[in-house]
């Protein structure tokens, strides 16, 4: 295999070391957010019988890579794998599988890789990292839920560098009672018309609702009901403004206005009522998000989520949930490509140990032993070079001290600060680098990013 | 989907949230020790072209998962695909596709998942999580880092509540060296029947020699050869009192004897000399591990590694590394299947805010808000049922404390350690729970031990 081609594929991004060491942070700062918030962590497995992933809407099963076993013999009786394109659907599965071992209101944080073959382009992968948080509860789930999960996205979020950004909130309730007032029946052909607003513009959406059977009337009232945002209640009256009347827009209407107070009385400003969303999965029955970065309007959402009534049901009992999800990977890939965020040293190390001879060599790791036990990360330099090629070496990885063993007038070590050149006696057992020194930290602008391997 | 039937997936383990939590934290020890150690995180997508896959040897092709995108359109020119199914071999590609921007010796860990469709069975599983340490040079690779990555896998497993291991430890050269010397030229072809000890045992690997066309006296030093083991450089002679000279042979003597007595020095005890280590991947050159669990002889190694002098080669410049794995799946499943571990609690939540009525809710909000602010876990109750009842829940999820707002004498807060039952008056702003409450731990034994879903 030694020599053949190696190319990246297109949609599967992969990171220089520096920029993994962001996404790491990224990932650790949700997950600390997530855990604080009383959220277990999950994973399911990769796959999932190729039925369940398929009927979830949204062309979802075009998009399903599904596997087969290179040494599968014919007539294997196997289930039909394919890797899950979300976390949602597998998360509901596993909860119909351990319902009996799972404590109700269940809190659940996963944050793992999915796949879909979608053609690649900006902010869209193949593959990607996502981090969900659901509540799934046994029959009844409690409207507060609906206001607590972007209350607690928005706490993981303030842990990071984020441009501004804004949680886009609908209710499919809204929609369909409204649609419903105005007299169409088929709602859920007219939600997925609207959705392409964004697609094919309001002229599209119009001539397409025409063309489903909507009157002129009709289509404008839809065409101004998606027009509507706002970040508090006023939306309200907006939405009454349009005369329409229907029990489940009401119910809607009340569900997002509680949303959009809880949320503003916390964080206001960033929860906004737009009555534009409604997500293209099928499952979602009330309460819907999108995470939308404000200065780019382009780009896809980097988060979403919604509520889902019936995903989770074994007959007898159903699991009404609600679950928010980061696209960790589309949201790291652009504060990386915009230059917003870098990490202060592209290596985990502080320290690397010098090394004056090879015979000194098992000196220079009990150093390194003593500096890791005080939880400074250190190394032992590779080889024992000329001093200037070892701190060449420290250099080019990023590592910001060097240390001497027994270089000190006394015999004792000293250690150098190779960006000032500062060098000073120093005891493994009780020296300390500066607190920013200690492990990379994220840094607003580009740090020592490097260029990306997308 | 909903009614559709639910069965788990033999090979596809996944865990209750307390055993994740135990997995969780197997990873986050590992991973911290590797940092200390100045690894890098890389992570890898989860795919490689089909043919790069292949040609590992150990029949690993048959063991590929292949992907296909349901959505592709006949004749569309994708690249083949497959699942790996170990972190080297993408690991490998990675640092050719990336040579221009790494820095060498390269210290990479990488702690991600991998797939093989072989037969499920204990220990083994299609899908799992690997823990890798490797460094990669560029052009030579020192010695001295075949002695360092068993000792950092070490520090590694310190952290856990391991049973007794041993990291049994070959040299490749050696048994190559030594059937050369005993003038047997299709080495790889003796290896390949040695390394089935396990499997067909003596009699069975001594019959297969003798049709391979080694004389009698041949097959019994081959095997005598296999039957040698030390924890210290005694190997050495042993080897030297069969008889054969080569000067391979020798290289691999020293080599080796420089790994267990190094290894020695630091940990004593662990690291053995264990000539019957061979590892059926062809890409190792050098230096070969296996981590064995002492009290679990029929267990499958939770850990292996080796040095690979050719797998990352561009033509030009070929990088020689050397890597150990911890299979974390395999270690995790089997610590939890003997009750060794378990987590002193199986939610991250500390606290439950009680409430009142609805109305108190948002005030509920304001303390948890505080006390994770001070880095205590802590969630709201779901519903304003009877207080029994909320505590009840906590309980049931195992959260230790449960928060009274205003239920003190003087209106303000208490909290109640629901183990005790004792209740104490606190501000949300200075209590602290005892340390050992603070997150869950490891604790020896089943702990919170949950029925394992595989």
């Amino acid at each position: 295999m030694s020599t053949r081609k190696i190319a990246p594929l297109s949609g599967f991004p992969e990171f220089l070391p520096g920029d993994r060491l962001v996404e790491l942070q990224v990932i650790d700062a949700l997950r600390t957010t997530f855990e604080l918030h009383g959220f277990s962590s999950v994973e399911t497995r990769a796959v999932e019988p190729i039925e369940r992933l398929s009927d979830q809407g949204e062309d979802a099963d075009k998009e399903i890579y599904a596997l087969t076993r290179l040494g599968a013999a014919e007539g294997d009786d196997e289930a039909r794998l394919g890797l899950h394109f979300d976390l949602t659907v597998p998360f509901a599965r596993y909860v119909l599988e351990n319902a009996g071992r799972l404590t109700f209101p269940f809190r659940r944080y996963q944050i793992q890789r999915a796949w879909r073959g979608e053609r690649p382009q900006d902010g869209r992968f193949r593959e990607f990292t996502q981090a969900d948080i659901d509540v799934v509860a046994a029959s009844e789930l409690p409207l507060h839920y609906e206001s607590e999960l972007p209350l607690v996205v928005m706490d993981a979020l303030a842990e990071l560098p984020m441009p501004p950004y804004a949680i886009h909130t609908s209710n499919r309730k809204i929609a369909e009672g409204f649609y419903a007032g105005l007299g169409l029946t088929d709602t859920v052909g007219v939600l997925r018309i609207v959705d392409k607003l964004d697609k094919i513009g309001t002229d599209g959406v119009r001539a397409r609702l025409l063309d489903f059977g909507a009157t002129p009337e009709q289509a404008d009232a839809c065409l101004a009901l998606a027009e509507i945002r706002s970040a508090d209640a006023s939306f309200v009256d907006a939405v009454r403004s349009l005369g329409v009347a229907n029990e489940t827009l009401e119910e809607g209407l009340a569900e997002l206005a509680a949303v959009v107070t809880t949320c503003a009385r916390s964080r206001p400003g960033i929860l906004i009522a737009d009555l534009r969303i409604a997500r293209g999965l099928d499952y979602y029955t009330g309460t819907v998000y999108e995470i939308l970065l404000s200065d780019y309007p382009d780009y896809p959402a980097v988060g979403s989520g919604g509520r889902y009534d019936r995903l989770a049901s074994d007959g007898r009992t159903s699991y009404p949930g609600i679950g928010l999800s980061v696209g960790v990977t589309r949201l790291v890939a652009k504060l990386l490509a915009e230059g917003l965020v870098g990490i202060s040293r592209p290596t985990p190390t502080c320290v690397l140990v010098a090394v004056a001879d090879e015979a000194a060599r098992a000196d220079a790791l009990v150093v390194a032993s003593k500096l890791r036990a005080r939880g400074i990360a250190a190394e032992v330099s590779p080889s024992a070079d000329k001093f200037g090629r070892q701190i060449r070496y420290a250099d080019r990885r990023g590592i910001p001290f060097v240390w001497f063993p027994g270089a000190g007038p006394d015999g004792g070590d000293q250690v150098k600060d190779i960006r000032s050149g500062d060098q000073v006696d120093a005891g493994a057992a009780n020296w300390r680098p500066p607190d920013a020194d200690l492990v990379p930290v994220l840094v607003p602008g580009p740090g020592t990013a490097e260029p990306q391997t997308t």
